[in-house]
């Protein structure tokens, strides 16, 4: 059998609520696969091969377009709750019936509402550059957001730069080694999004973060065992919110990484391949009951 | 040549401004050795050994009484300050130029005094439960931290299940565990410290917690790569602190555990372990610069 890679892996299609969803696994099968769940605007050719690759060496990855994404069909939804529907829907289609979750960003609200709505479905979950619902500067772009998107570049892959990385030198220079990564894979990719979906996914994501009663209270309904992890200078999704995440959910851990913006885990991927292999490989611990 | 461990290493001394430290080494030596500055009212002799003795596999590890603790002679000071300075002497007097060194709780405040009065000898920093200069709820006791050293408990060792773990079953279950590890070593073992310590470690720690102005700037000047790491819900010394300290330390990683009061590390010692390791492993990183 050939052992894909981010590289090689085919893109494949499956069907489900009548959305034609692409995808592509690849890795070590047998175990309980970890589908990820891309950011704003982006697509599976986004993720960072290092990553995907790292994590691959020991469990199944999946990446895919969710509805409207690229090559995927459908309309992007204005609303998170059915972007988790959507994403359990394709998983479904896949005959899945337990995996890991990874969101990064507007991706890990999804997997927030995926983990709450089919919770049987989800058995860890990863939390990556994201928030709580109400979440600090989440009622709509942060002005940094606003700023940063809002530019113009000579190059438009530039713009993630300055999303994912911080201003250091450091910090840039592993941005501009991202970029070279995520653009390695030339044959078999996908087209990049169309322009209805980044209006949709705003408004979905500025729904998302308004300001609401007990924000946090709807954490306490995901138990699973879950890792947060953000860079500590996060201008996109402010940092405070990953703290929010943990201090609010029943069962997470926190990895902050230095000098770091929203896509810390591109500025450090070895490190976090083996933060996050850590995680999904410990054994299951009891539940933590409040005595 | 024997190797010695958390449960073999002799207790030895060396002398320093007139005071006689007793100190043990064990591990695998070669490298960059780690010191471990204890808490409150602590000997070397309340360390978990499944977290020396896995550090020790693949560094040398060096846990020492500071001035005035069991049978290290003179006199317990009353500011951190002092108490840093007693342990650079230590680790001069061993003849080491560099080290990395660990800190949990009050130790971790002598750990950040020592690496910014001595930086030359610190090369990484792990500061485990503990917080900074004027950090909350640290110009005294916390009302929790009151509540339970004024108790009194049938068995004094079950103080540390009150101090240490959270109140769920799992975190207790944890923490017995724990108290049967560190109880292991019964031959040369250290003597509990005398009445004279508590209180001057407290005037100490209080001094150090009380309010200034401007409390966190001096952590701009501790440069090192450090690791702060604590419990989700620690009430001795609160967890928000953890947070202050990363968020302010220019080259810091931030670790929380789920369910974990002061003594996280107790509650997860391989984790921690392997933690630990990945950190003080990695090769050195050019310190971030702002550009």
């Amino acid at each position: 059998m050939i052992q894909h890679s981010h590289q090689t892996a085919p893109t494949q299609y499956v069907e489900a609520k009548g959305i034609r969803f692409a995808y592509r696994r690849f890795g070590r099968s047998g175990g309980v696969p970890l589908v990820f769940n891309m950011h704003f605007t982006g697509t599976m050719d986004h993720w960072d091969p290092l990553v995907t690759d790292g994590l691959a060496r020991d469990r199944e990855v999946i990446l895919f377009d969710n509805a409207g994404i690229s090559s995927s069909s459908g309309e992007v939804p204005n609303s998170i709750e059915e972007m988790a529907a959507n994403a359990a829907a394709f998983i479904r289609a896949l005959g899945l019936t337990q995996l890991d979750v990874l969101g990064f960003s507007l991706g890990g609200f999804v997997a927030q509402e995926l983990a709450l709505a089919q919770p049987e479905l989800v058995r860890r979950l990863i939390l990556l550059g994201t928030g709580p619902r109400s979440g600090e500067g989440m009622a709509s772009l942060t002005p940094e957001a606003k700023r940063i998107f809002g530019a113009r570049y000579d190059e438009p892959d530039h713009l993630w730069l300055k999303v994912f990385f911080s201003p250091s030198e450091v910090s840039q220079a592993a941005g501009r080694a991202y970029l070279r990564r995520f653009r390695l894979r030339v044959h078999d990719r996908e087209p990049e999004v169309s322009e209805q979906v980044g209006p949709a996914q705003l408004e979905a994501l500025t729904k998302w973060g308004t300001p609401r009663e007990n924000p946090f209270g709807y954490l306490k309904a995901i138990v699973q065992p879950t890792l947060v992890l953000n860079g500590d200078r996060d201008v996109i999704i402010y940092s405070v919110n990953s703290w929010i995440l943990q201090q609010n959910l029943p069962n997470a851990q926190l990895i902050l990484y230095p000098d770091a913006n929203h896509g810390s885990q591109y500025q450090y991927p070895e490190r976090f391949v083996r933060h996050v292999s850590l995680f999904l490989s410990e054994p299951d611990a009891p539940a933590p009951v409040r005595s």
